[in-house]
């Protein structure tokens, strides 16, 4: 990941210096070979001496001491970010004062092959990319840290770090060990042994495809959101021992409800995929000029669901209360939104976006 | 299914009668339209009398009643299959002497969408077609049945019918529960909501693309496999248990080696599914004129998982004792057939097939 970054940052976000540090020499070797890095820092102190945006894009167990020691190292003006799938564990670790210049971040995308050899400029292209700024978060730098990653190619999402890690659990960590189970009673008992995959269907393909990626790092990022998939974990046992329970008795009427549900259930899905293709609405917000303004606004509209696909800051005179411009999908959302920051005592407008 | 059927009966394998019975006059009516049947028969009798081949796709709750009336109807050398998903229950249903000229089937191929305005002479192109003959099942028949499926353009492949319950149980009809309880657990209480799907990433897309295709028709599925579906669903949630358990206590151990099993169990079916390209080998094997020889001999070696590519029956002399010629894929295979069918009391031999 780390790799991909530096290629994206200098090739697609104009950053002229990016420095890389890791333990193994050999792939800041190749890092800075492929362009990834201009230079080899030989210490997270180092790296960040100077910066104006450090990634930390470490094992998820290391990163809230890494990103602490970049925190002390860097510039009272430097925001310090990650790239981990799970949130709320690295905020904990850290002081309300270091949360000022943390934010969080979790880039969704694929790439199941780790190491700097596979990295790509166009990794983060179209991905949803999460932003968990605490409630200290420093306004300008929330703005920052979203314009590079909409610089990146990515869709940034602001979302508070709780939310995410439930979210990561249901959509993709249980998923995984979902799959993993399931691969592992067929190899164990697959009845007609060979003849299982090929006979399978779509169904077993599609459920099994991600088993089994990366031991290492599945099991850190189970562990590291733990409590988000035990809770999920826990609520599908419950339901597949309602499954059982009708499998067992016969209960026709309820298998049929629990398939029509899942009918129902991928429509909603679905079409709330489809709502973000509406016509932009432009926000604009009124913030004062305190710590938490931009980050309680961007959280409410994330509670409600109501995506920022564009957001800017600017500044009022002297420093002082300035202005926040919003882009958001549709005019419904474009309503509730306002609403909202308006409930929460900001004054808000919204217009049609020009085209 | 039956659609697509009378298609590529005509159309493929050079079928010159196709009658359809139905009990919606608007299907049988479409049925011709589109070349399916060119005939609409009124009832399974009508259908039946004089045929060479029968093939019932009802719901599955009314195959083994509709396979008994075209067995009464039908002459004494009509052979009657069905394309239902779960073939022990049939079997069980019928009386020794009707499992004679039954002989279960199952093709294995999506289309979601049913009706015969969705017909396709291709949907078999390719495809798995479980062929599951009884004890009872007569050679002839089963040859002929053998023959159809593959002039239809799919890979039959002799399965007992407990065997094949079992393995649909776990590659097809579990994984169809898991998807549709994960969309339910998602619909109902996806943090972030309208952000989930978008926001996914691959595994969770996957893991559900199955979920809440026809909810009567899977409803009845799940039924009619029923025991085989508790076992593997029981199975399954012992399995998430232990998963539960590592996660509680942080076992990262566990966790690790659970990944890294489900790592190397897909290496293992994707390397079964690859053997299937090896060189075909021709077993000969000499067999007796009494029932239940092939079915013994193709059962046989579908539970040493070897696949039968092409099978060909010739008569020996006035009807009685012929040679069986079968095609393997792979030398170890033809040789493993050879040991397996010589144990059986049968003469046998493989050769390389001529290019």
């Amino acid at each position: 990941m780390g790799g991909s970054l530096g290629l994206a940052l200098r090739g697609r976000a104009g950053v002229g210096e990016v420095r890389g540090v890791d333990p193994d020499p050999e792939a800041l070797r190749v890092g800075a070979a492929v362009g990834a890095i201009t230079r080899a820092a030989g210490s997270v102190e180092e790296a960040a001496e100077g910066a104006e945006l450090v990634f930390v894009a470490t094992p998820v167990g290391d990163l809230a001491a890494v990103a602490r020691r970049a925190l002390a190292a860097a510039g009272p003006d430097c925001l310090v970010s990650d790239v981990g799938s799970a949130k709320a564990g690295v905020l904990d670790a850290l002081a309300p004062s270091e949360r000022e210049r943390f934010i969080g971040g979790h880039p969704v995308c694929g790439g199941e092959r780790t190491g700097v050899a596979f990295a790509r400029s166009d990794l983060f292209q179209g991905a949803t990319w999460f932003l968990t700024p605490a409630a200290e978060a420093r306004p300008d730098l929330f703005q920052r840290l979203h314009g590079v990653v909409a610089a990146l190619g990515a869709r940034p999402v602001a979302i508070e770090a709780r939310v995410h890690d439930r979210l990561m659990a249901l959509v993709s960590h249980l998923p995984h060990v979902l799959a993993a189970a399931l691969v592992n009673q067929a190899a164990a008992t697959a009845p007609g042994g060979r003849e299982a995959l090929r006979s399978a269907g779509p169904s077993f393909g599609d459920l099994t495809r991600v088993a089994g990626a990366n031991p290492p790092l599945w099991a850190d990022i189970l562990l590291a959101n733990r409590d988000a998939v035990l809770e999920e974990l826990r609520a599908y046992a419950a339901r597949l021992h309602d499954a059982e329970r009708a499998l067992r008795e016969a209960d026709r009427d309820w298998l049929l409800g629990f398939v029509a549900e899942a009918a129902l259930g991928r429509e909603r899905l679905r079409a709330a995929d489809l709502a973000a293709t509406e016509r932009p609405w432009r926000l604009t917000v009124a913030v004062p000029n305190r710590p938490g303004a931009i980050s309680e606004i961007a959280t409410a509209l994330g509670h409600a669901h109501i995506n920022i696909e564009d957001l800017e800051l600017r500044p009022g005179p002297s420093g002082g209360a300035g202005e926040l411009g919003l882009l958001v999908a549709g005019e419904e959302a474009a309503r509730e939104a306002v609403r909202l920051v308006s409930a929460r005592g900001y004054r808000a407008a919204a217009v049609p976006a020009p085209e």
